[in-house]
């Protein structure tokens, strides 16, 4: 883990967590900014960073290391507000759930002075907010490194050791690559827990009385913040709407199997040699 | 819980389960019946039942309660051989997960003989087998019963107590309104998650090297026995393509919103609202 200062900007989830994190790795000291001063009053309050502030100029000063931790609409306003700011040098990355147009945008901010690569652990939770975090939420998830074809090798290997650090398995994805990805084993996911809810709502709300743990399990992401997924499924649709009309057309191609079990048997004995092959998060 | 003997006919996670649950409530004799010598070896070895025997006749005999848990297509055929051995007031119940073409054929052959009801303890796991099985798995779950209207109240009250023992809160559904309940809550998410796990493989298969908790939860119950599943999703067909219609509906309507933020949030919000309502299992 780093000794330089490590600069978060943004008071959620993640920013909160890799905070707890890299205290618990024994880091260097960590700076935290958040824009609302209720928010600032209840990170000291925690003591969740040796410095919580409002001021971004403060907490990026001399920072080694500088996380966006913010909604993907506001990154690009936030990283224009720090570029005056930031050490030359500094390594700046971002915890985006889509890469494409936001690597767009901050390499383009960052293009001379900071050195810029996109990251996206994929340790979120349908909880939302500081009093969700923990230092333990990147321990043996997956971090993808977006980097494009002119980032340095330097960067990538900083941003790799950054979140190793904090207990995250680094893999590498091109920002384009890494947007198909996460809408398959992500964003499709979270609009089907959704779409599920909402069609039993429709067909017999009274339904839910009698759910089990499968359907709790199959629907919990459904409970994560919808401005923050809407932002999510918008800022990736194409890939979402790919991955959507794949997924309604095999549910068409298995509901014409339902009265032949054969068939049926062996489309659900491929599903789950597949899952069983999954790691445990 | 009755102190009368209890016959557990099949011995896979429910039987050995009921059996478990049975004795930790400080039941009488319990009884297990398994077709195959092997696990009646294995059941033996575990004491999980005080009498473990592939002889139908001697499991079954003066038992005040029979439970069958054995696949919904070899429930008929088991009915039929016990019916001459059993008290003439037994409870007779089964845990099928399917009820309407179960209970017209159970009802049929006990209708002289036995006092049967339905039941289906919405318990299950992907995990199967008796080594999965614990005396908790129906702490708190919903056991479903589906009298029918000639059903007596007695057997329905004794039907409850016996499931309120294990640990289950009893729930009443006629067994067509199960079937359609069921194939919401859980027929459906099941083909959903298998569907989904068979689109990721299609679409782009190195995705699921990037799966997070969400993907792995949405997907949990892909992991359940493809024969179990395939008879499943076969005996309730009608209700299990009626909600898979209703669902590629729903999502044919929210792919369209995709370009739309405001109403792609409301949808999610409205999902979330309900998501959070459910009870934790």
């Amino acid at each position: 883990m780093t000794t330089q200062k490590i600069a978060i900007l943004g008071p959620g989830l993640l920013g909160a967590s890799i905070a707890l994190a890299a205290r618990r790795a024994g880091s260097g000291p960590v700076a935290l900014w958040a824009r609302r001063a209720a928010v600032v009053g209840e990170l000291r309050e925690r003591a969740i960073a040796g410095l919580v502030s409002n001021d971004l100029a403060e907490v990026v000063a001399g920072a080694g290391v500088i996380v966006l931790c913010v909604p993907i609409g506001a990154m690009p306003e936030l990283a224009r507000a720090i570029e005056p700011l930031i050490a030359p040098d500094a390594l700046v990355t971002d915890v985006g759930s889509v890469k494409e147009p936001v690597v767009r945008d901050l390499a383009q901010v960052f293009r001379s002075r900071g050195r810029f690569v996109g990251s996206h652990p994929m340790a979120g939770s349908e909880r939302t907010g500081h009093q969700a975090a923990s230092a333990g939420l990147f321990d043996g998830r997956v971090c993808i490194l977006t980097p494009e074809p002119d980032t340095p090798a330097q960067t990538v290997a900083d941003a790799r050791a950054f979140w190793e650090g904090l207990g995250a398995g680094v893999r590498l994805l091109g920002p384009a690559e890494h947007d198909q990805v996460v809408a398959l084993v992500s964003h499709l996911p979270h609009l089907l827990a959704a779409t599920l809810v909402n069609t039993v709502d429709e067909k017999n709300p009274a339904a839910f009385a009698f759910h089990g743990p499968g359907f709790f399990d199959t629907t919990r992401v459904a409970a994560g913040s919808p401005e923050m997924w809407a932002e999510i499924l918008f800022s990736n649709r194409r890939a979402v709407r790919e991955g959507a009309e794949a997924m309604i057309e095999k549910l068409r191609e298995i509901t014409t199997l339902l009265d032949r079990p054969q068939p049926l048997n062996e489309f659900l004995a491929h599903a789950r040699t597949l899952r069983e092959r999954l790691k445990a998060p």
